[in-house]
């Protein structure tokens, strides 16, 4: 069987303080639909981790919570303004079409995947007409999909102009946790004018669960029902909730996180092929042409070729200095 | 805190079969978002139980994986019939209408939740009209919102006249357990001709997970990426499979069914409130007066009132003897 | 062949006034989707007409005019509160869940399709919850489907509470014409708060054209956009727009729906059948059983049996007095 | 007040023909949504047109013709390729995402709006997956938006390889009549395998009005239905389909088409700027700088700068030697 150690940092299992607090959130009845205890604490955990007064929900897909928010900030007759290799645009299988009953997607390019300032200003700038979709809404990932992080000050110089110039603003944080370990000060999320962030916690060692944070609390309302409508809301919600109170008790979200940003610097290090992106995160980005691809598929290592051409290698929490050092050896042996 | 045992079946939590199972799957990396090995013996282990060949996949809302079958099922133009107080007609707040693109939904009546066969045959001779959505399919729930246990005949009985129209049939099984131990042979699902069950696990006992079983495996083309598109395709699906694991394999499934039933006919016997639709599953619906179930609210029992009217009870697998007689007491204190 | 004079009021063709109105606005070149001098001229009447500063639009049909400008006023996981056999709720193929990604209805009783105060009433005392969906506009039509008149003070009944309540209004105004010619003052439809006026004028005697009144004008940012991206941007758009300036320049829109009215009122006089709803419209609503209206069929005459089980005779601009006399004496020949 | 000529071919009024065709049709009353006599013989006149055996229906937009028809044949969770530069991916405000919930585009590069059959051939290649929207259908358009011609062959050479491949073929043939007019044989549309067609009447000449002729027959199923749902069944429908007769009975169609054509060829052989892509129909595209297009705007004519940079000159029916002299005067004074 395949090894998947790298091939995403949704290939590994839980976290131990995710499963503790499963196994604690277990006990005993509870109220359904995220009215029961284990969610108004893992709500106050998130509000505490990034120093806000917002509604917090939880959804058991990254997908699906993007989706379900980009429709809340933008009608089906608008769009939204995202990065061109961003996940929304091109590994969400059409979700926000779906969810924003055909929104359109507004696609900006930017190295590594940060949004280049002067794309986004062009797109502000389009004039409304009836015959194109505008936007009404920017998306920002924090770290990028090719594993970049943007500091506080590269988010602001998107997320300023965009707010000046009418657009909602949605931070997509599945790799929140990577960026947090990487220096990026959560707290930033609120002053930065953030409408909407998905807090994510699969791909930061959890059992599925991602947490929809509504700093623009005007959203909030009627949300369970949107929830509910899209197929968002989960009747026994404190299983969502539980792995956050794991993750967020002594920060095991950012240190671990930590743990696999070291891991792919470490990789990085060791591999015999071009790195192509900067490894601020938990990601790295080579070169590898095809044969190379199959005979390393071969050796039983799986990853993926990228969007951008390249060969992407992940790391999570579960990644051990062993792995690294066993893929690392794969490698160098093609 | 209100005491929530008998609110609903989704106020338990996971019986420890399943949380065995979760700790089990937890090991190790694995393939992402359903290729897993353990989908793959979930799948297994449910194609089994039903002694089908069909697809298997796992949702972790039952009004997700209702909307989106139904979806699969007819097209926006048409409409599914159900009974009028089904849970998709009154308890999903139009997840099958933005699923299916405002797919329209025939709501038939029926005593106790069942649908009366004679008006499913009025809704079957409806002539098409561009004027309105003519049925492409039946869905049907056993056991029914009222607690009530479809037998096969009285399935077939209204399966085969849909087939027989061209309809497809979905099978809303969010308590087929408590019908499995009420002795309806889940085997017969097959036999009567289901195109889509979704096999409840949520009510069962286990964590978040229902199984969308695609008896027409016809439906099961890029089915993946319906999911996805539908914000249904979790990456760390095995954590949605596993529970199945826990829950089929000494068929804890239906045995704690069976409790949760035993418990809700020792439930009825002991009630002073007049029991109003047959106790045949884990539910018991009872008369009781608005000033009533506000005294017994303010005892800190909480519990609903019903769509019918009527005030309803549930037991799980969690609901314990104890638990019964101090809630019967409660009611006879009132 | 069949004759439909009396099937519907869109069985007429158009006005001797829309035809003229077309050649004129024949001529030349004109800029495209509504930026054209007739649509301009066309809105500055209705403008007139309604003396309300608002936003129009024209679209080629009242259901699709309808369920998009529903779609502006309630979110997907909302509802739109109306009579029970409207013809947004009966008629219209389940077309404002498609506009509005499944937004839902709730439909209301009250006689002769006039929506029960009460009943709204307690449509809007129901609480939010995220199990179903919450109201958030009221749709009203004037003159009903059964051909009633709501005056100012029974429309103001329904939209004051709802208004009070923050729903948005709209007025479903395919027959506004006939509720004119019948006493009604179109004046009245600023003064009562309606946000949204769908301004018929296929049945009042028009090729196809309803006019879109926004008079929310906040509804009107990217508006040609939202008609766009659903489908009802028309590119000569002077074609829908012409026939209001034929219709309204001496005002033969409410002139001849004033013959329309009287035609009904002349033919309920003769008929032999019982009148079941009041006359205030262009419709005759009467009691027939069905071997009597085959009969009637067969005689050559097509009428429909509506959806309250009586049968329907409507009159249009070009119903002529030899017509109904012909009707009257067919149906007492049964 | 801006000259409109050649600004697009959809700023002419409509075609003597259609005039009397529509004055024709006015008399007497008819069965409406399609059941009536005038629409019945236009659909026997464009079957004859393209000799095939298929449904036709008539709506008011080219772009809700589209996105409707797409919708039949590729499901929400699946895409249709088309040019890059197709009107339904750079001009129809998401029209196809609204009508399909969020059907993706799969967008294919080639010279003049003709997709490069390699492009095409590597999309088909593309696996299956759930992470993106695979391919159910392709979408060609004859002329394409460049005026550019398909003959027969190049047609073949995408259609052959789709169809292999599984996938429903749609035509937008909104300016069909060009390509008749240019020498294609609109017989081939039925050779070709072409399941759904466009037929363009507003470009062509007319009042509003396209055909949707339903070639894969399987589609007219309940297809009334699925117009009415989307808001494109018109109850007076013989004004969409009268315009047809006219057009059609001396095969006005083509042979204003061909004037059209006509003049746009005078029209590249007066221009002063470079012409860019082949004069094949009704459109001259010139390069042409910011500030000379700036003075052409403000000498009075309007055109569009296209979505390839270039500037746009459209001929119509209505075009005049007189017009294309004049215009090629004031863009040699520029």
């Amino acid at each position: 069987m395949a090894r998947y150690d790298f091939a995403s940092d949704n290939t590994a299992g839980a976290m131990p303080e995710v499963m503790q607090a499963l196994t604690a959130a277990n006990d005993g009845f509870a109220a359904g639909y995220g009215a029961d205890h284990v969610s108004k604490a893992a709500g106050d955990a998130i509000r505490a981790l990034l120093d806000v007064d917002a509604e917090v929900r939880f959804a058991a897909s990254g997908t699906a919570a993007n989706a379900l928010t980009l429709a809340a900030l933008a009608a089906p007759h608008e769009a939204v303004a995202c990065h061109e290799h961003s996940h929304i645009a091109t590994d969400e299988t059409g979700a926000p079409g779906f969810f924003g009953a055909g929104v359109g997607l507004i696609t900006l390019p930017g190295a590594s995947g940060r949004i280049e300032p002067a794309a986004l200003a062009e797109a502000l700038a389009r004039p409304d007409q009836p015959h194109w979709q505008s936007a009404a809404a920017l998306s920002v990932t924090n770290t990028t999909e090719y594993g970049a992080l943007y500091d506080e000050a590269a988010l602001k110089a998107l997320i300023e102009p965009a707010k000046a110039a009418g657009l909602k603003v949605h931070l997509d944080g599945a790799r929140l946790a990577n960026a947090a370990a990487s220096g990026f000060d959560v707290k930033a999320v609120g002053r930065l004018g953030v409408d909407v962030l998905v807090l994510g916690g699969t791909k930061a060692g959890s059992t599925p669960t991602e947490a929809i944070v509504l700093l623009d609390k005007s959203l909030s309302r009627r949300f369970g029902a949107r929830l509910k409508h899209g197929g968002q809301l989960t009747s026994k919600a404190r299983f969502l909730a539980a792995p956050w109170l794991g993750m967020l008790e002594d920060n095991a979200w950012a240190s671990r996180a930590g743990h696999a940003n070291a891991m792919a610097k470490k990789l990085a290090a060791l591999s015999p092929f071009k790195v192509v992106h900067p490894v601020e995160a938990n990601a790295v980005f080579v070169e590898m042409d095809e044969p190379t691809l199959k005979r390393l598929h071969k050796s039983g290592w799986f990853v993926y070729r990228f969007i951008d051409g390249t060969v992407r290698f992940m790391c999570s929490w579960a990644t051990t200095d062993e792995s690294v050092e066993a893929f690392a050896a794969a490698l160098k042996a093609l």
